[in-house]
């Protein structure tokens, strides 16, 4: 079964009818490691579906810096959802982590798609809620706990994913330099 | 008309039958100024929309001083959004800023409505789409900006909200101290 449709069972039951319609709406695409998807500034059309791979989302800082914010493995969706609502420049740019399999869908696409599928409404909804949820508990952290508490937390919560990505951007993700990171985690071991 | 319903009506179209219908399925409360309408640690239920008033979401730090996170006026939602989606405990609270009219709705009532009114799928979807970019836009604002320039971003963005909160709430929401905040203040005289 593809990827989509199994995570989309985890929370609710399509036809096959309605699964095949849904696989319709959506552009699978291959891109290779350090592909740009989205560039900062440019129209943000699409919305992303990670079937294979890892992607990071990321702003240029006042200093001129790369600032990691979000990252998306399989399972995950990722855009910059505030220029993908109102049809705008991005504020943020994606790439790909790692070699990505990748499901794409545009605006209107997805506007399509729930006309035919009222189901995936509910399927975005509650997916939106649980990340909106944790935006919530992110902000949370970010005024309690100090970058290190952060670090360990992060650790303790998603251990592979710290094996997983380069460590320079997940020194970047955490707000923390790529030598202190090393650091901690000696500390950790 | 019923503001909710006029909330609803910039995004989708509803029947009067449609209407009648979502207005059923949610319970109108007053609650007085200070009132705690979700208390840290309790049951997560419910989800609130403001139909007049102002709510604040608030933690207890480390140090045991309230920390606001996030604010509701007239037209927004708020809960904790990872325990309402899960139906476990609350990691926040929320209480009342001023006297409020809210409507309020239980997760199995609102998993009624949709199945009662799938629009509203549709119509919760673009709403948290919109959330959940605005939290991506206010993290990199956390990563990026010093607390002053988020002071004068939000007053510039928010005026009357400015003038609507009590000062020491603003200060706990930016993460200042209230004496900091009011030379802010008084520098953009």
């Amino acid at each position: 079964m593809e990827p989509l449709i199994r995570h989309i069972h985890h929370q609710l039951h399509l036809t096959t009818e309605e699964q095949q319609q849904v696989i319709r709406h959506f552009t699978r695409i291959n891109v290779a490691k350090k592909a740009i998807i989205l560039k900062e500034g440019s129209y943000c059309r699409d919305l992303f579906f990670v079937e294979k791979g890892c992607l990071r989302l990321y702003f240029i800082d006042e200093k001129g810096r790369e600032q990691i914010t979000h990252f998306a493995i399989e399972n995950w969706w990722l855009t910059d959802y505030l220029a993908f609502d109102t049809a705008n420049t991005a504020a943020f740019s994606i790439q790909a982590v790692e070699n990505c399999t990748l499901l794409q869908i545009s605006r209107e696409q997805l506007d399509n798609l729930t006309q035919a599928v009222p189901l995936m409404d509910r399927y975005f909804r509650l997916n939106l809620q649980r990340a909106f949820g944790a935006a919530q508990r992110r902000i949370m952290m970010m005024y309690e706990k100090s970058k290190e508490d952060y670090f360990y937390e992060f650790n303790e919560k998603h251990p592979e994913f710290v094996q997983r990505v380069p460590q320079y951007m997940l020194a970047s993700f955490l707000g923390l330099t790529p030598e202190y990171l090393s650091e901690l985690r000696k500390k950790l071991r």
